[in-house]
């Protein structure tokens, strides 16, 4: 396929298309530099979700019922998972645990996993690549799961309006990193496996550690949910409308636009720099520059400042 | 003080030199490249402990715990503490539940916080900058405290020659990230406030985790803690000895510096490049490129390579 026609394809919403289209993206290149030129008028349209969480949070489980919700409605989703603990991302979906077999002919619904991919590019680069791609593509939702607890490489915030912190019973570290404000304040806070014990408990300490930290304007509302069972999802989906129409009041929407795009452009620049980096510096230099700073014959700074004049030189070049 | 009044001064272990010489290769410059180049032919000797784990599993107290521990036999050690929630870093030591307040008066202690502070570096590279020096001044141990449970910024792998990673009953998510191999495998596991229930609990989750990873050589040994009145601090560090001992069998320990400066080399130069980057586009270029791209009329990798070279042409002409 020409990006001619993958691009034709992407407006048209062809599996296929879009399928070449993330992959085009995925690696340095013209091509996918003329595919994301020419969608790139034409996103905007989706509602940008993203969500996150610890490992074995189950955000998983929550993603499929959250499809399936928004399916019975008519409401077509894409989902990026940059979770390497996720099922979506071994590429092995877990029939009867995920439930997204349901929508493996469904063409309202579009699965794609970042984590274990090669990207010669950087991840936070191909992931926010896809999310345009798929929204350009004309899917109402485009949801994105990464794993941890705001201190990611992909950095959801950047890429998604609504941020939903999904946490289960026993999952304490995620507020521990609000108190200490290393993480960022999520729009929605989700209580996954709400059946087992320590969810009320869970529950009155996020309240808690929210007092601790400054919010203004919305207040994140804490649900809880039984992904399994579906239980609490329609509240979950009606939360994420909330906040997007609280942002759509005045200004909001677009500032975060605007504050995400920044995140999103100071990343793409800096992955940009490491590939430049990695391509002027190989492995081999890197062990030999190395090994001379361990036997203190030249210092650490002195070894980064030959790396960065190398890369310059390098992507100068180009 | 000179440059070479600093030198003279971390040299001879003098408490102001070595704050004084911190501060300096905390700001890019002359002089602190000039400090790091003359100490550095000095460093190598410091035993470096890295302590990691996730906010409130209270690594400050079974840090005091160990520097008790090392002051009583004699040896002298310093701490350098990157977590925003650590009362060393608050600048507020917290008398009893701290108990450094004994070492106050001690030479044979320093104490550095750096994540409060401005660095107009990164802070991987000022805490990198800050282990040299103190190593140079001729501490025995030197102890780098940092939050995260491996996704952090400062990464510790790359500064300390053990890794302890310590976590508390109820903290869940450090096991499953090591399950989902989005952590790497410290040498030391130590379960702290080991008298809370679930105790047993985790340490056999910690064991399950460790059968999904592969492991050679050194296995990881899995401590309990109570960092409050000392229990199992004796033990804990004879995990450490033990283990530098184990490195230090055949070339390992000399692979694991070369390993950790490859690491460290490419974060200094990435931490440079970004540096570089925001000085070529500031606040105010970032925001209208930002509001350039949200209102579609140039796309984000477009918008990239603007940054890019500017940043390119920003360097070369410095």
């Amino acid at each position: 396929m020409t990006p001619e026609e993958v691009i034709e394809g992407v407006r048209a919403g062809k599996r296929r298309a879009i399928g070449r289209a993330i992959s085009m993206t995925e690696q340095p290149g013209a091509d996918g530099r003329a595919v994301l030129a020419a969608l790139h008028p034409h996103t905007g349209r989706a509602i940008r979700v993203g969500l996150t969480g610890p490992p074995g949070a189950d955000k998983s489980t929550l993603t499929a019922a959250l499809v399936r919700h928004l399916r019975a409605a008519g409401t077509t989703v894409a989902i990026v998972s940059v979770d390497p603990s996720s099922p979506f991302t071994d590429g092995a979906v877990l029939g009867d645990r995920i439930r997204l077999v349901d929508h493996f002919l469904d063409d309202g619904v579009f699965i794609r996993s970042m984590a274990t991919r090669g990207h010669l590019g950087g991840l936070s680069e191909a992931t926010g690549h896809a999310v345009e791609i798929l929204d350009a593509a004309g899917f109402d939702v485009v949801i994105v799961e990464t794993v941890g607890a705001g201190q990611n490489e992909v950095e959801v915030q950047a890429l998604a309006e609504t941020v939903v912190l999904v946490l289960i019973p026993g999952s304490g570290d995620a507020i521990q990193a609000i108190k200490a404000g290393v993480m960022e304040i999520p729009d929605v806070i989700v209580i996954n496996k709400a059946d087992r014990p320590g969810a009320g408990v869970l529950a009155s300490e996020i309240d808690q550690a929210l007092t601790l930290v400054p919010i203004d304007g919305w207040k994140p509302p804490v649900l809880l949910t039984q992904a399994i069972d579906g239980d609490g999802v329609v509240e979950l989906w009606g939360a994420i409308i909330d906040h997007r129409a609280a942002l759509a009041e005045g200004d909001a929407l677009d500032a975060r636009r605007r504050d995400g795009m920044r995140r999103r452009l100071r990343v793409l620049a800096l992955e940009r720099m490491a590939r430049d980096l990695d391509a002027a510096i190989d492995d081999a230099a890197l062990d030999a520059l190395a090994a001379r700073v361990v036997a203190r014959e030249v210092d650490p700074s002195a070894a980064a400042d030959t790396m960065t004049a190398a890369t310059r030189k390098e992507a100068d070049g180009e």
